[in-house]
């Protein structure tokens, strides 16, 4: 099956979330990247596309003409600027016909966010917003037990993501934009608060009709929330909460969400992200894990956690570093003398185990 | 930089570790595979190749002779057979100046594994054994604590690799081989005691000198260890232990390592990878997370968990499905209504704080 | 030194809370019981009294009255009833100069709480109000990190306490006057929110200028909420949560605390009561545990958990059993078979080693 | 009911385990300590009993002799001295007609084993051994879930007791006796070993046939065994392990337990005492917890962990100190204020709650 050819705004060398979306969108071999406008600064744009191989744009504008122009041009085009960066290169790639993968949240203003969505309707091409801790297949399957009953009818729903970053008054390129109002629009509230809010509605099937918030700014002189604490309402009756901080020392990304229903209820956190603890009303607790999936969504079997990918890959760089000839402390790649030494273990063991439990020395 | 030629042996359409292996050689692009022996069927060697497009050979002498002589030939291969089928390939690529990486364990016999030994130490090719678990952060971040003091000279090693899902007769294709003498060598005691025999001394920079064992096959008739149980001692006088087993129900893939020293202790879990626990001998535990990581080995920030990148990529294949006009159950991908909703919610959370948090309707 | 004479005022047999504060009196041997007015039903109090072997009084004025009088009379009185009937009793044992330990919360409405306050500056005896979870030893400890500037200064402060047994209407003892408002003044947040209120203030050292509260009843008639969610502001500027239910499906008993400053943070939970975890602002969590505890408040050493001691107490109360030739199935408990048992292992395990791991028979 | 009247063989002050005896045996109200022969040496034996307010014995030979012609002398005695102290008095109490309630291990040596056995033979009194963790509630539910065949047919069984105080050569009171082969019989195998033993067998309801060990000693000049690793054959085919340290720094007090059968699993671990996680062959793990227990061997409903009594204790404990007027930082004990707090915010919250969660100021 021939790779969708995909092109990437924003993200150019040093980027976060970019480099994450490039990640993803080659571990299943379904998109290759094949153009860029990396970055505002030309220079920089251009640097970046070449250390990837792919075509580059001192501009998203004529990235979209042209490469709507060309037979082999980009299907899709990936959005990783920051949120006032959104909108521009959205509306210009859903005119020219080529599909947008936007990340969150849609925009920082009202305003920008009317101009996507009148293009996304008048275009041809699909728009994507990548939520995705939505994508996790336990965020899945909790969405599942929830449409199938096992929760009865949803009473009360709270949402935490709580980070530490902000704390002091950083000047990092990622604290920059995103405590500026005019660049990120909201600060917590919109960098993860959307995150909250997306998932707890993606998992309950229902979003609030009223919010009761306080946003606060905790670091002196910040001018945008750091932390912002919402109590929701939903039509059905239901009461909810979400919290989300960035000033909450010591937690690293301390997403989690709860949902209690009349019959049941479920707790999910990103930091076990592969278990679904499912409290039915009567009865203990039962700890979905990947076994129990029925979203199809893992790529490893019981047990293999996500992580297990990342260590294969981990080894497949290293011996891509040795085979190239890079220098580096790379004796952590196991070999032969590991595999000789395995087959020795099991010599070893199988003689004991046959001398019933004699002591055997382990050729060296 | 241009990606590594891999060619793969092994890992036709269905295969578990053949596909681990692609996604982890796709992950960081820094390899690309262009050619396969995939299965010793040579139907399905071909339709498995092509599905890749990849160039296919019916047998592995053929390729590594074929693509040793081309000059776009592959530079590695990945040998994701069973046991005993490691060393023919292993020979025939290394003997063709091609670098080999070699799934676990390293042979089914002593002797199919001095064959590799040999090939390797007479080849200009290296010769790499995906040991992945020695490859996830924590593990080297553990290794660094030993090796940086922090438990002192070690006493004692204890490392579980317990899992369930051979508790009953099974018969299906991962099942088969492992359970049969001839194409496995060794049954748990191969299959995962291998690993959890390398972790330990990956970790602790040290081989035991002799072992003490107890292999047992619980389930009636099986030829072949189902649970083993060694102990462990080290020139240096430490003591452990490695208890494998296949037959514990309900662990899914349940490896751990304890090591503790005149200094301090440490354990790791696969469970919860991303955690390491120090306890010095003296105040209270330390859970090193990848915020501590010293081994440049995650891809993500603190509190992004691994399977962050898959649940991007999750998103990115859906996409790619909806793109392709795939059917599907595909309304779990977030889209436009999603970025709205979002800002509504941003919107109505700011009014709502800047009335000193009235209730606001959320504009649907 | 002699036990204090103690009295109670509720706590008839088959009452909860009242058998909870007469082990907790009994078990560091400084009270023994000898009065009480256990119920407002005359028959019942005085069954309970004879079961007790204590002497019984029909009404707590009367006791009060006679108590005070007596040279061996009580020196102190719990008072363990449903919240609108503290007052009463409290009012008349600190006017006849009686120490008073009261349940909480303090009372059902502002009139009681004021008849209460007035009665206790009036008199020479002092007003102790149960709330248990500040006593905890990792709670103590947690107050003693803050004091100690372990978070720095205070920003958020949230306080979970989740319980599930109210999802349905029920009609129980414990349920009835918890859920009429003329009984209990509040529900879910008199009876549970008062700790989480309290446990905040003990630990900060803080106490809130301003709420903003959504109380809700879940269950359809319930006069009275089962639900409240609480935001919190504080003079310093700190923000704060309280969210407490009655309706969270499967949640048992749900305390936590959660606390981040500009230098830390810190997170005690209820269901893993004897360990505190912190975050300093650089470095890795530390985990907490009795080993770390400067409150003087564990009666083990570490590694015994609380329910060490009542492991022990039920051996007690089965040999108890017995002893008296009570029927039951009391094989349970260990005896000479299990020490002979105990015996054999340790010899058979000395030989085993002294044979250098050699298989040896245990003696039957 | 008239408590039993006990008395107690060592455990004079500052030991630790005839302190907890003491609070055990108080706890329910079933006994009450009369009289004591509390240490060899005559000066602290009297002083002992002197804080306790009990008759005082120079030696247990006497004690025994002397109580079982009293009309009120003990009807029980507890046995909390070294282990080889242990056949002496329990021989002495037993010929004397008198119940005995004796710490474990049973003894030093096999001959003081005998002999007990013998006199518990030839007399009308009950020996009991407290083997304390089997009379944990969710340990007495594994065994129920064992029994009533969750597990099927048990085939895996691994405990382990894993300390590190013993890490280095210490000379406190408690580690001197404990590491003296003339006092103790074995180190970590008698102290330890014999709890892990009883526990697994208390569990499955199966002993062992064979073992084959490896005792350490890790401090170097240490005379006894300070880890001891053993291996398990059952009759029924069943395989096991047993694994006691007293040098894994770091791990206070680990006590679990592992079995594995033919159609589940079951884990319990001591640090978590009141879960016990139970792998049906197929379905998820099932999280059992007191609402669960069927053994009544609880003291306070679900979610209130079994350190919920001691907080109450160390309430009452705090206030009979305050009472007696005994100086010390007893600030932390609540009161009159917390009790008008609590009311402060029960009042405001309603207030916020029914203006729609407008902020309203607390009452200071």
């Amino acid at each position: 099956m021939t790779p969708i050819r995909l092109g990437m705004v924003g993200g150019g060398s040093g980027a976060f979330i970019g480099g994450v979306h490039r990640i993803a969108a080659r571990m299943d071999g379904h998109f290759t990247l094949v153009a860029g406008a990396l970055s505002s600064d030309p220079g920089r744009a251009q640097a970046s596309a070449a250390e990837l191989g792919i075509r580059s744009y001192d501009d998203f504008a004529e990235m979209a003409r042209v490469e709507a122009a060309r037979d082999d041009g980009v299907q899709a085009v990936s959005i990783v600027t920051p949120n006032h960066m959104h909108a521009g290169p959205a509306v210009a790639f859903l005119r020219a016909g080529i599909h947008v993968i936007c990340d969150k949240p849609l925009a920082a203003t009202a305003g920008q966010a009317a101009a996507i969505a009148e293009a996304a309707q008048a275009s041809g091409a699909r728009f994507f917003l990548t939520h995705n801790y939505s994508a996790l297949p336990m965020v899945r399957e909790a969405r599942a037990q929830v449409a199938g009953g096992a929760l009865g009818q949803v009473r009360l729903v709270q949402a935490d993501y709580l980070q530490g970053w902000l704390a002091d008054d950083l000047h990092s390129k990622q604290a920059e934009w995103r405590t500026d109002p005019a660049r990120a629009g909201a600060g917590a509230l919109g960098d993860i608060g959307t995150h909250a809010w997306q998932l707890a509605a993606f998992v309950t099937g229902a979003t609030p009709a009223q919010v009761s918030a306080q946003l606060s700014s905790m670091v002196p002189g910040r001018p945008i929330d750091d932390d912002a604490r919402v109590a929701l309402r939903y039509a059905s009756g239901a009461r909810g909460g979400i919290w989300v901080s960035q000033v909450a020392v010591g937690q690293e990304n301390a997403l989690s969400l709860r949902v209690f229903g009349t019959e049941g209820g479920l707790e999910w956190r990103l930091d076990a992200s592969e278990r679904l603890v499912i409290w039915p009303k009567d009865g203990p607790a039962r700890v979905l894990t990947r076994a129990q999936d029925r979203s199809g969504s893992f790529r490893t079997p019981p047990g293999h956690p996500e992580g297990y990918l990342e260590g294969f890959a981990n080894l497949y760089s290293d011996i891509a570093a040795i085979i190239r000839g890079d220098a580096g402390p790379l004796d952590r790649v196991p070999g032969l003398r590991d595999g000789l030494s395995g087959m020795g273990f099991i010599a070893a063991a199988q003689a004991s185990s046959a001398r019933d439990g004699a002591w055997v020395e382990v050729a060296p």
